[in-house]
């Protein structure tokens, strides 16, 4: 079928597309401003809604990666901080972004307003959306964390912090072309920007948090599974499924426009190793968990997906399939030996977001300049660094000055309780025979 | 990345755009009728399968919500009634709807039937297939609040009725150009047409069945959660942000074409206070909730977001993003003070659906006028109470009809087993240690 | 609205259109060679997106259907066998299928590599995005029906082999124009090539593997519904309402363009089609298991839709929306029917893969001649006969050598245990009070 149609529409087009050239007398495209224009805004949009879902999928992954006395308060985090940040995004967040002189460090604190001309090429209330559905993503990633020991409404601040200031901050330095910009720095989607300064933020809110009481025995070892076990291993699931779905839209959706014949090519390529490289990492997970354990683990699988695709975000249009492949495998491993290394510092990561979001993160953008020799090593250390460094310092301090004034962990007798008696008042599962 | 994109673009589009004005004569858009008809038609299906998932959305929220006995009854009228909707839709409720006469008030009884042709803009099957889920969420919208004691056969029965000929009616008095559009009513995408039309139908509805056995005490005051605990709040969650996915779909689809520049930027206006809207009615529910109980109720955030979506859905394009955010939360502090208006009067919607989608529609609809000036508070009254009431009247009649002639209630005995064990012969959650 | 809107604008857009052509003197087309390629292309992403969300359908559909004994090992499977089935389809299975000569039987062994030209009128990677869903698809479609006693790792392989070499074969035989193709076989989006081709791997295996210990009785009916109960039906509802809106993309994208007024109002046509014939597959079911039996079967309406959406999909574009209908409701009944068959073989699909996907396959492609006259019944006969016997043969071959070397089937004591605890060491789901 496929094959006929090329046949016989191959050279139908080239005709049209020769007449075309000819008569509009463009070598360069045949695709108008206004219709360039609306593909431009129409990828924004799909690729929004698709960022957008991942809120879901974090919601459910983190749902069932909690013990079942936790589930409610993780779901109420998760649509609260996407609304929180939704609306700071608007607020200050775009503008302390995008308002950023170049080469500079910091916007301008004003909300975001339409400036939508056809000379932009796209609906600028398209880019704010999708540019939205990014700092939301970031606070999903550091939510899961802390999951039930912290108290909900210091998480809200925070995650008002972190998604008003913090991420749309170092989102300027090199989306906003401001300091990292212009030193070479490369993150095509995110694996630094987003990922790992979720992931930063999230570790400098363990560390100050703690572990879970009983998590850990004498030795720093993590308790046998009980009484600490996933509550729910399909939820976990349908949350990565979404995630990678998602994930298209994340990485596609950065090419930042459609409406030429090579950005169409170029998003095709993206949407391949955006998913090979998830294939690698979950493969790899499943493989060496099978090969050290004598379990292939599925938690490892699941999260394994999550760190091969955080893997190829730095980069996901140079590197060749195999090469996709192999960079989402190194993702995957480092999701299992990351999970192991912070069980080693007694680091209580709820969802393994660290290993995953910040551990994987920080892998895909030193990769770069492996499949993309326009990049340099140097300019990817100090982005990894700079940003690395950053959040964590401000994130710790943020945390540190709300646990002295009104504390952040809950009291040992609600933890015991369990997070959701205690916050929400709602009991997660009702499940009567 | 951005920037550096627009500043190289923006010349060259410039260019381009002059080029092609100059060459083609035309001021008014360089998208061509075929091109138009491609993009239009795309919207229709892209946000038509967006709103198909609402169907899912509105099964998970009420799968969740229902005590884990009625869990596979619910699951059997969502399945049931998207198809039911969808069949009825096409033998007669899309020519009910639009083979009305101008300023009239009802249609005629004929399938639809396929009528594309390049100067209607847009293929006609993609209008009737986004046309079709609205109707579909229509019905969903009254599944849950019914949901515990009602028998399943009659549900489906009233579901063909409302699909078929009830919301088609009110639909076309607006959409199809009947009287309610000739006095000046606006609902840009259905906060009364297809919310508060599913609303008012399950009011009658639970109107005439009465509360769940035990469900309030001597005084009036609901049970203590248990034994009426939701059964899955990751359920009810997942629920939420799939409708809230669906919704880009259903507001954005709304505006019927994407095929010019005007278009694309008002589609892009509608996602951001869409979306501005369902975090002010999380967080406004969220607030109200823990200043109110002591305990911020996940339950009322994500009602808040349903409550935020509704009220936004009659009018998302006039909007500031600042008025959305308030709308928005105004239609979350409804569901929190409609929930426990129903209480007061011992009626017992199971899944919160009156107080988020009639109640917040009926403020959505009234609240046009504050941010689109085209549009008077008269026509919305009269559009508000016209269309509630004859759906309460019609649907109560139709409700009462059945309960005559076999009724509409399920045994008691049958209650106390669960209407899963009754009426499907299948457990919802078999889950063993 | 939408009346007013055609009212304004069709004489607007038919004055441009016939602007347009009077001075690019193109008769057949307004859209330019490169504006198509776009358009197609993003129809492949698009529709790939949906197809593979799919696979989180199957293994929340899966996930539901299992016993809760063996729900982590379905998670692991389904996440695992989409690795697999990318990284397969991207090393081997793409040019075996398309590399295929014209008439003939088997490709060549090579990767897939980037082609990308403007005049093939797509890019060629959304082409292999697409068709590499449909791949894992087929692998899914035969995960569930061996859960609960097939070791994982041999699953994993025979998921490799599936996925890189047998359906690769089969498909190239239709759609890369091989034999099948040239004797006017027709099987627009794959309900003998995918369904089929997935039902029938999937019934060798359960043959050579036998039935779960103590799943029938010594007079071969099958046990009450515990211990063998679904572990949760909202799981199955949630994953056949998203196999219910990937089959958008599945049908749809199979269109293979967009990018003309006739493509957008065939896809069009394909979404209604393939909507009503899940809505009669539901309805079916649920009237049938109704009268059979006295109770609504939930699980007969979710797998009834799906029974109606493999049945349409040998020829979703050529039918009346009422033809539709009863094609799918016809593949509802098929699946009832089929669950019995099956049963009164001792034949133990866990989760009704086999009577949905083969059984309604075969019938959706021998009724292709019903509304499609230009494709002969025997034709049809022969493609059903050849694919299903090959698929069958080479997969039992397969099992079979699997089974002698290392074995596929788990101990008594691991089955006993339960397939969470022997095979991933993760219990599914672990709720406390």
């Amino acid at each position: 079928m496929t094959k006929l149609i090329k046949r016989i529409t191959a050279p139908l087009l080239s005709l049209i597309f020769l007449l075309n050239m000819s008569s509009a007398g463009m070598a360069e495209t045949t695709v108008s401003a206004e219709v360039g224009f609306i593909f431009n805004t129409l990828l924004f949009l799909i690729c929004g809604f698709l960022v957008m879902f991942m809120a879901a999928g974090f919601a459910m992954l983190e749902s069932g990666m909690v013990t079942s006395k936790s589930v409610s308060v993780i779901c109420a985090k998760n649509i609260g901080l996407y609304a929180i940040a939704g609306i700071m995004f608007w607020l200050v967040g775009y503008n302390l972004a995008y308002g950023i002189p170049e080469g500079g460090y910091i916007g301008t604190f004003m909300p975001w307003s339409d400036a939508s001309a056809i000379d932009t090429g796209y609906a600028d209330g398209s880019d704010w959306f999708f540019q939205m559905v990014f700092c939301a993503t970031t606070v999903s990633i550091c939510s899961g964390a802390m999951a039930e020991r912290i108290k909900l409404w210091p998480f809200f601040l925070f995650a008002a912090i972190l998604a008003g200031v913090i991420y749309p901050i170092v989102m300027g330095w090199q989306w906003g072309e401001g300091w990292l910009y212009t030193i070479g720095f490369s993150d095509f989607a995110g694996s630094t920007l987003v990922h790992s300064t979720g992931g930063a933020a999230a570790l400098a809110g363990i560390i100050l948090l703690g572990a879970r009481t009983g998590r850990f025995d004498s030795k720093g070892n993590p308790k046998a599974l009980q009484p600490f076990a996933a509550s729910s291993i399909p939820l976990v699931t349908i949350g990565v499924f979404i995630l990678w779905l998602g994930w298209f839209g994340f990485n596609g959706g950065s090419q930042l426009a459609l409406g030429t014949f090579d950005d169409a090519v170029a998003i095709s390529t993206i949407f391949i190793n955006t998913n090979l490289a998830a294939c690698g990492g979950v493969l790899a997970a499943g493989v060496i968990t099978r090969l050290m354990y004598g379990k292939t683990d599925v938690i490892q699988m699941l999260n394994g997906a999550i760190g091969g695709l955080v893997a190829i975000t730095a980069e996901p249009l140079a590197p060749s399939p195999f090469a996709a492949i192999l960079i989402g495998a190194v993702g995957g491993m480092i999701v299992v030996f990351g999970t192991k290394l912070l069980f080693s510092f007694k680091l209580d990561d709820v969802v393994g977001a660290i290993p995953a979001h910040l551990f994987a993160g920080i892998w895909g953008t030193l990769a770069v300049p492996l499949t993309n020799t326009d990049v340099t090593f140097s300019a990817q250390l100090i982005g990894v660094l700079s940003v690395n460094i950053f959040v964590f310092a401000v994130s710790y301090i943020v945390w540190s000055v709300m646990k002295g004034i009104f504390g952040i962990r809950l009291s040992k007798e609600a933890e015991t309780k369990g997070t959701d008696v205690t916050e929400t008042g709602v009991i997660a599962y009702a499940i009567r025979d």
